[in-house]
């Protein structure tokens, strides 16, 4: 079985391969609204979902698709990717002095079957200064991530006084449990 | 003030170029024994200050220097740096399914005089197998780290599925605490 990874996510593509897994790469435009009223874990596989039905019918019968997906969750609230820096910077307000939750759901499916797993770390900023805010939002890509952060830049450096949980998870791939998985899955 | 970074780890140079302060690199040997009876708040603290005194010398009166100093605290006792790849292997079988601390201690003087912080984070490894515990070893330079691990490498990816705390701190700067500090101490 040959692994694809649906996801165009560079730092899922790097997690992925540093884990030691050699794959391709497919994406497709998915649709990523959710209902607000499910849980945060039934939320990113809904959305795994999605993304998996619009690259499957790309695979090949010998492949076996991952998707992955990952939600900032505050105070009950979905916080998905800022849709312009106002919004970025508001975000990263909100988030400032605050716990939140970032779940990431996997789904991989073969021609056999599929399995699930959601991961959830809690992640807690000290406060933020607007200025490092603004400074974070001007020289970092916070547009594409969810939560207008990404934990690996600058802004986790200086922001995120803890976490409790996977780190790679809150990066977009929870790998501490999905290594084992798929080693098992694919020897 | 000119910031001098007196540590030969390149995590430790990375980070504090990536939080954004300008610096040079001075290292010495020093003598990194310790009394086992201390605390490891001591024990890092006292490992910062040996660092510390054989560097001080080479430093400039409009110099400001940092030192920092990481260890792995399993059950009561410091794990240090392997001798040999027998010693690292060994430090990760012990590591696996259980939770550890790690401690970093920061020392920073100038002229004027001294400030000291010391964070602790901690971190769980799931159970590891012998066989990535030997890729590891081969494939990774754990020779040169406390504990014999990096968090930031596959080992790390695959085995630590919790840390609660400060993720830096365990690469070797608890860069949360540190950048306020330093920023305010240099602005």
């Amino acid at each position: 079985m040959r692994l694809v990874l649906g996801s165009a996510s560079p730092r899922r593509k790097d997690l992925l391969k540093e884990l030691g897994f050699d794959f391709r790469v497919l994406t497709a435009e998915a649709d990523e609204s959710f209902d607000p009223q499910q849980s945060p874990e039934e939320i990113v596989l809904a959305i795994c979902r999605k993304k998996m039905d619009a690259i499957w019918p790309q695979i090949e019968p010998d492949e076996r698709l991952i998707c992955a997906d990952t939600i900032v969750y505050l105070d009950g609230k979905v916080l998905g990717k800022p849709q312009h820096k106002a919004a970025a910077i508001q975000m990263l307000q909100q988030l400032s002095g605050k716990t939140h939750e970032v779940y990431t759901g996997v789904l991989i499916k073969d021609e056999q079957g599929e399995h699930q797993l959601v991961d959830c770390t809690t992640v807690r900023f000290q406060d933020l200064r607007l200025e490092d805010i603004l400074h974070y939002i001007e020289h970092h890509n916070a547009l594409d991530k969810a939560g207008a952060y990404g934990i690996q830049d600058w802004i986790g450096q200086i922001g995120v006084i803890e976490i409790r949980g996977s780190y790679t998870n809150v990066m977009g791939l929870p790998t501490q449990r999905l290594y084992p998985f798929l080693k098992n899955l694919m020897a």
